[in-house]
């Protein structure tokens, strides 16, 4: 029936991998690739144009690779499409200098996005789109189906049997895209062994990985969710209360993701005091979906948490995360499994609220954490902050937000968005029009990159206040509640306090004394863990903090 | 550090796991269990109240395991929480009437939807949640975390690894849910072979599955996605021509998700024949999330598809797919990998365009397929057929529904609903109350099941003409906007031909001829398939249809 020719024009893909992987046979060893050969190697692998997926992840980093690939000869290897969760290390933008790659497909580049913006000036760079993390991982299987991709686990057999250790995170999404659609895939490991048996587990199948190849040094990970205590502000345990009282136990949380900052820390960390004394415990913030935050550990200790599915793995928390196995996603071989593109879905359409803090919100509660100069991209902020519109299942929370009797009405999900009215050194976090708007414009973004938008937000909480958004009739009293709330930023200035006291009596608003929450309660004594030794003694000794959050 | 107490405190589903596993070491041999066994086995394994998750997929079903399952003793096994992404087997439902199960979480149930109606009203069952299929998947990993997880595949060595088959779809995602929290999998299989070289691929590791068993027989799948070209009218020719000019050639629609039914049927058989004339091929259409649908054989044969990304797979397409790995994701077997968790964050995040019919749809494009007496669920559709909120990336068809110029704005996803204005036997489609409001009602249902929502919808397509929706200026526009194209329906006739005049005048409804649409063309020899036969010439012969659709 199918004659060779028209199999040929129908397995171009497959025809091609075989080629380039016949060209480094003298370089492997079976799966096994030399490493003193890592840049011959990918110079015979990567053809020019190509699309690459380079695991620049949130916290693990492929950068035994990607130092290789910025060291190919650019005659042979140029303009490939670059395809990168996050870009975080310099040489994942010499690259683009030396012009091994020409174009640019990401979601996050914090410590790099400036250099991003520089390169996009200097025209050395095309940039794609910025995207959050799973909608880039959901392009790798339509239009953005890579040629390459490149990844870093702990280790691997001489079969390509994977153990990634805790920190899972993108790579088995990335892996699947190459491996399923006759892409080459590329592991970096820190140790080969002979055998699957001699594997901690398996968190991809040799079957999907085609080289391994073992790296110089152990790859690069940050610890990018621990929050030292000592830098917890009254105000925020202040603002941590109303959150507790105000949003969680009147809604009846019951799942929930709260995003990184001094904010939600000092929310988990007064869980095991002020919590417990208004009796929640069992009662709400029961399952979660977040990394495992050293934060929480008080709170896992003294029983307020039943399980955490995580995106990805802390430094430090191996071994506490390891010893509690029925509250964390753990392997066989007993250390952390996470998985960020489960851990997207699961934040979206299995959990009631997300919290999370921002520098900048404006007058209809639109945030972004864009500053001028600086293209940092969106992470995975606006997928947990937004209405996951096809969700259909109820919970009590989700339910709580419906408004009116009409029965096509549907829940929402609860996005609180909490904000100081001021930054340190004076400077209003509510104002009237974002940075991100005026980025976008001078970057030739055809939209402002706008992290949360406001009518995501069902809640805005400051030190002054809770506004109810989702009770809002109309924009403008959407506007005015927010307004009450913004103390005396420009946005808080516009404000009439008359409205104030009926926003306040209709329930659309509340301070703390309308939530019972008393100002001279909110303390530092509060917090469950004053330090990060205290975070290290309620752990019984199995949180092992990094260097730089030691100071004993 | 720790004491033996504290760990046991904490690693009660591991102690547990291991307890019932030894239970049952001498029914099986290492990973493989003795399918002689499987119902004493099954007694062992699950305890009084667990949470079993079972493939009952949309496709695939793990139904040697769900009989086995209906014949366990109550006294042993009961009240159980089953979690199933699809009921469709009478067994599934036999559990519940022996007291083997109590509680059911689901995200479909076509065949068996009566039956869960009666079963709900006798009070022999109570339903948690209907969800959607990553709704379910999502809370697997938050708020229902299963004990037990059994799933279907081809084949597994004495490891437990495990090929799938070309109907991957749920499995990986049920499998990795108790995997990786001291869960048990137990996986049925038609042929167990010695070693991992002698199967096909590895679709999931032999480390996250904890037994093996051969079934009586190999497991059940149902071509779902199979529509016969000789059913299709000329009205759907018709309105196939025009989704092709007034929407996808209108908004440069390069991705997409086609719902399954004769009218998306219509629209894959005459992009090479319309949609060639019009000089299209290349332009639009190019990558696909979707079932390996037989009626896009043609497009794939002509040119127009250069990707597709499957939920599952489809009875008789194996070999075709198998053909075409250039286009279809396949595994070093060479055969389909589907995966639906993956499918549906592509068909969310990286397409430009869902559309799909709908049999009741109301005055403000609310449509539901749930009729009265029936609990059918909701599937995946509402997943597609909403305007996901967290994306970010830009696309031009995303940005071409943004009306004015604010920068704050936001695209869409394009969500189209085909719905011709009568059923055969003249029921009104178009309707002023869907039957899921009342069905809602009557079922204690905390909100009416909808599938898709109105103001998720940015075009109706109806015989009469396309309604702009997403260009409404207020309800009453869009709910005029509808009736313009409702034809003799009860809301059809609410409507003012005075204002249908003006509404096409300023471009919010257009009917055939505002779109260039020549309705004398529209018959069925624009088909490039009528019949399956010639769905099978198509293929090379490669395609090869179930009995039930061969009419030679």
């Amino acid at each position: 029936m199918q004659t060779a020719a028209a199999a040929d024009r129908w397995s171009r893909r497959r025809a091609e991998k075989r080629r380039r992987l016949d060209g480094i046979r003298h370089l492997a060893t079976g799966a096994v690739l030399r490493s003193d050969a890592i840049v011959p190697a990918l110079e015979a692998l990567i053809g020019p144009g190509d699309r690459v997926v380079l695991e620049g992840n949130n916290q693990k980093q492929a950068d035994f690779l990607s130092r290789a690939l910025s060291q190919v000869d650019a005659r042979k290897v140029h303009d490939i499409h670059l395809i990168m969760p996050s870009v975080s290390r310099p040489e994942h933008l010499d690259v683009f200098e030396r012009g091994i790659a020409r174009k640019l497909d990401f979601a996050f580049a914090g410590p790099q996005s400036l250099r991003i913006s520089q390169l996009l000036q200097d025209g050395a760079m095309e940039v794609g789109a910025i995207h959050t993390y799973i909608e880039l991982y959901a392009r790798l299987y339509v239009d953005l189906i890579p040629n390459i991709v490149l990844v870093a686990g702990y280790s691997a057999d001489r079969q390509g049997n994977l153990y990634t250790g805790p920190s899972t995170e993108d790579t088995p999404a990335l892996v699947e895209a190459a491996a399923f659609h006759d892409g080459i895939v590329i592991a970096q490991v820190n140790e080969i062994v002979d055998d699957v048996a001699d594997l901690a587990r398996v968190d991809v199948p040799g079957d999907w990985i085609d080289l391994v190849v073992q790296a110089d040094r152990p790859f690069f990970i940050e610890p990018l969710f621990t929050r030292d205590p000592r830098h917890i502000t009254p105000m925020q345990v202040l603002m941590a209360m109303m959150a507790i009282r105000g949003v969680y136990e009147r809604h009846n949380v019951q799942s929930l993701n709260h995003g990184i900052g001094f904010n939600t820390a000092a929310i988990e960390l007064i869980l095991p005091t002020y919590g417990e004394k208004l009796g929640l415990k069992g009662k709400i913030c029961r399952h979660w979906t977040l990394n495992p935050h050293p934060t929480l550990i008080p709170a896992i200790e003294s029983g307020w948490v039943e399980s955490v599915h995580c995106f990805g793995g802390e430094l430090g928390m191996e071994a506490y995360v390891a010893a509690r196995p029925d509250i964390f996603f753990t392997g066989r071989d007993g250390s952390l499994r996470s998985n960020r593109a489960l851990c997207q879905l699961a934040g979206q359409y299995a959990v009631d609220l997300f919290i999370g803090s921002t520098l900048q919100m404006d007058g209809l509660a639109n945030s972004s954490t864009v500053t001028r100069g600086r293209l940092a991209g969106f992470g995975g902020a606006p997928n947990m902050g937004h209405d996951p519109r096809g969700r259909r299942h109820p919970t009590p929370a989700w339910l709580d937000l419906i408004e009116g009797d009409d029965p096509l009405s549907r829940g929402r999900k609860l996005v609180v968005q909490v904000v100081e009215t001021f930054q340190a050194g004076g400077r209003p976090c509510i104002v009237e029009s974002l940075d991100a708007v005026q980025v976008g414009r001078e970057s030739g973004m055809p939209l402002a990159p706008i992290m949360i938008y406001g009518d995501d937000v069902t809640h805005v909480l400051t030190e002054e206040g809770i506004a109810y958004l989702y009770k809002a009739g109309s924009l403008d009293e959407r506007k005015s509640m927010i307004a009450a709330v913004s103390g005396v930023t420009p946005v808080g200035l516009t404000h009439d306090p008359k409205r104030t006291d009926d926003l306040r009596r209709r329930g659309l608003v509340a301070l703390p004394e309308d939530l019972g929450v008393h100002r001279h309660e909110a303390t530092r004594s509060l917090l469950a863990a004053k330090s990060v030794a205290d975070l290290v003694t309620w752990s019984d000794g199995l949180y092992d903090p990094p260097a730089k959050f030691r100071s004993w």
